[in-house]
């Protein structure tokens, strides 16, 4: 039973599967979804999919007394397809769009048009402050040969980047949203490792739902089962991350999935199962909130935590090859088509180089021929600045981890050398933060 | 003279105008520069527009012994041409790309291949932790009819976002960059104030440098002066910007630009003007880091903040605006492609249409226009895609600020309800923070 110094806090995160004209019975899952909600009355809730603007509008008339406040993350093209409603004021946005996230040519795929980011919200809950995250990472299309692991693993790279560096100052973080990774894929171990964030089925006390966690399951009738190959049940790429401060102690209560079919309906909620967190608060009397960036961290965890970023930096580097090779194809390709471009003027101002005086270059086949040579050329320039930008974001990505290493094994070498534990984060140290040898 | 508990801190920006083939006299410039950091020694070194990933290792190479720590921050097609070198140990590096930043068909302006973004990086300074940004916003081609100042004043509000929600828990902030904004722009002042960043040339104690602070003056070899119209002298949109906190209080002892011309070399370092500011740093006996995102603003900032904010909301609605022209005009252009080469296709079709049966559709016209056809079809295409995505960006901005006034306002009734200055902010609060009701 909750006492005074306790709250609790029920978070819902959905992937939705909105897309217009492409996702069966999407305005009856959107009711379905919407009933759901304002009856479960969740403190947060966390969408991802919600492509139009238009179903978060449906959501929030249908959600306004139960969750009167509500953002809506745009980005991209598309948008980033986030929504986020909540039960408590929200105070503050903020989006982080990421650097890779596909290729506009993969148009079926859609994910380069989805702009996926990572938005934050601030709420107040009474006194307390939380930073809110929903995301959703780039689609895995195949496990075997996932040609998009570079840019996921850039992403749960800056997904951490960003979580670390903007919760500081919170009494308590939740995560929630479609990670497109498995428990134990490099970037869901990046990012628990490194933000210190608790993932909710492995912490919770009490779970009820589909075998495993699984939450985008075989059974689903939206699901073609060939696309979950090797699995043959279902996977887990549903997250709620949680962690708490100084000020606030969390513990994972329950935990909860949809199994599927919805009582009195004819289909699930969408395509991935809905996630439900119970979370539990205690106030600590001790200590303050998440005043430093990084996680107070153990010699172990330090030393697991350089080998998971140098793992990711081999990731980032085979990317980085891949993405070399495809703009030297694009490359190749544009100076193919200029040096074709070159020979049909040739042939045209000195017709008898290939086709004799008396046969002049046929103008039909001039102008097709030059169309073709200046789409070639467009399209190889289009791809070549794009790659470019692939190698750029890339490259300040390894930078990024290149140095985080070296801190890191700094920090390792410190603990060697017999200081003491957190020696950088140590509250005490704040009492006294200038031992800087003074200029002169 | 310093003490142990102060410490003295200089700080070093400059806009290299380092392009490329098209800089004048850029390697010497370089090496001026080189030479100019590694006998000053200067503890921060922010610079701008070093294009050329060759110019950074050149740097880099030069000041190993001076400023053995640096960061260079890749973005876009070319770069975001910022670099950072340090004296003190960098411990940790983030950039944040700015959502808009013109438009790529712009390309002899070259803002947007440029990828503008805020960098940051934490640097150890001792115990202290400083969070040092460095950035460039998009050029201001036309002051009379300026185009891109919606992207600007985006560009602005993300800058202050990112800074306000990242640079939690630092000791110390200090942002350099060129703005290309003037002290009273909108962006400048809301900048400020949400921050709570002071500006190095009005703070500091002591000035020596251009008259009025210009940074990007008429003089300058470099300059046309017709495109400072209608300054005549010059402009400052250059900054350092610093703050201090509850453990490090900071003061600019001095602030100097560079003017003009360099004793025995026959040009400039740059086109613009380089800042040097003396910070000086003093330990404060109580209270802690940046616990807070939010600056600590009195009733008065408060009704400021919600001006500028508005007005920022304004600017960006005029934005927006302009896009959905454009946007539209993209879409008109594609529909006309599209019927241009439905009524080609019907003509040649049926000849009699209009050229009479006698006369087919000759070749050479019907592919000429069948491929100016498909060109306005995939560029209207293309357009439509970019603005689409310019519109998302504007109306996430504008969400954002329209969140972020209802916030101020709530917190301004606040003061009015005569609750004591800064109650969500006291530190006193993290004592108890919680004063939620729990359920049930």
């Amino acid at each position: 039973m909750a006492d005074s110094n306790s709250v609790r806090l029920r978070v819902f995160s959905l992937n939705c599967w909105g897309i217009r004209y492409l996702s069966k019975h999407r305005l009856q899952r959107y009711a379905m979804i919407g009933e759901l909600l304002s009856k479960e009355q969740h403190d947060i809730v966390l969408l991802q999919e919600v492509w139009s603007e238009k179903d978060f509008l449906g959501l929030k008339r249908k959600l306004s007394s139960s969750h009167p406040h509500s953002h809506y993350f745009r980005s991209g093209v598309i948008g980033s397809g986030l929504a986020t409603f909540s039960r408590h004021s929200i105070h503050d946005a903020f989006l982080y769009r990421y650097s890779l996230n596909g290729y506009p040519y993969m148009a079926h795929q859609g994910d380069w048009f989805g702009g996926k980011s990572v938005g934050m919200v601030i709420l107040k809950i009474g006194r307390l402050t939380a930073h809110v995250y929903v995301t959703h990472l780039h689609a895995e299309y195949c496990r075997e040969k996932d040609s998009y692991l570079p840019h996921r693993v850039v992403q749960a790279w800056e997904l951490q980047q960003f979580i670390r560096h903007t919760s500081c100052g919170s009494d308590l973080v939740i995560l929630g949203g479609d990670l497109n990774m498995h428990p134990q894929d490099l970037g869901t171990r990046l990012l628990r490792t490194s933000t210190g964030l608790l993932d909710g089925y492995t912490e919770t006390a009490k779970f009820d739902g589909c075998e495993d966690g699984f939450t985008h399951v075989a059974d689903n009738p939206f699901i073609n089962p060939k696309e979950l190959y090797p699995f043959d049940k279902g996977i887990r790429i549903d997250y709620i991350f949680y962690k708490g401060s100084g000020t606030v102690s969390v513990r994972c209560e329950s935990l909860s999935t949809t199994k599927g079919s919805v009582p009195n309906q004819p289909f699930p909620y969408s395509d991935h199962e809905a996630l439900c967190a119970e979370l539990q608060l205690q106030n600590q009397t001790a200590g303050g909130g998440n005043t430093r960036k990084e996680p107070d961290l153990a010699a172990g965890k330090l030393a697991e935590l350089v080998d998971i970023v140098t793992e990711a930096r081999t990731e980032v580097k085979v990317g980085l090859h891949c993405a070399e090779r495809r703009r030297y194809t694009a490359a190749r390709t544009g100076v193919m088509g200029l040096a074709l471009l070159l020979l049909e003027l040739a042939i045209a101002a000195v017709p008898c180089l290939a086709l004799g005086a008396d046969q002049p270059f046929p103008r039909a086949s001039f102008y097709l021929l030059g169309a073709l040579c200046f789409a070639i050329l467009f399209s190889a320039f289009l791809l070549y600045v794009f790659y470019t930008m692939e190698l750029k974001a890339l490259q300040g990505a390894e930078d990024q981890m290149r140095l985080a290493v070296g801190s890191l094994q700094e920090r390792l070498k410190e603990f060697s050398t017999a200081q003491p534990l957190n020696s950088i984060c140590r509250p005490s140290d704040r009492q006294d933060p200038f031992c800087l040898e003074p200029k002169e």
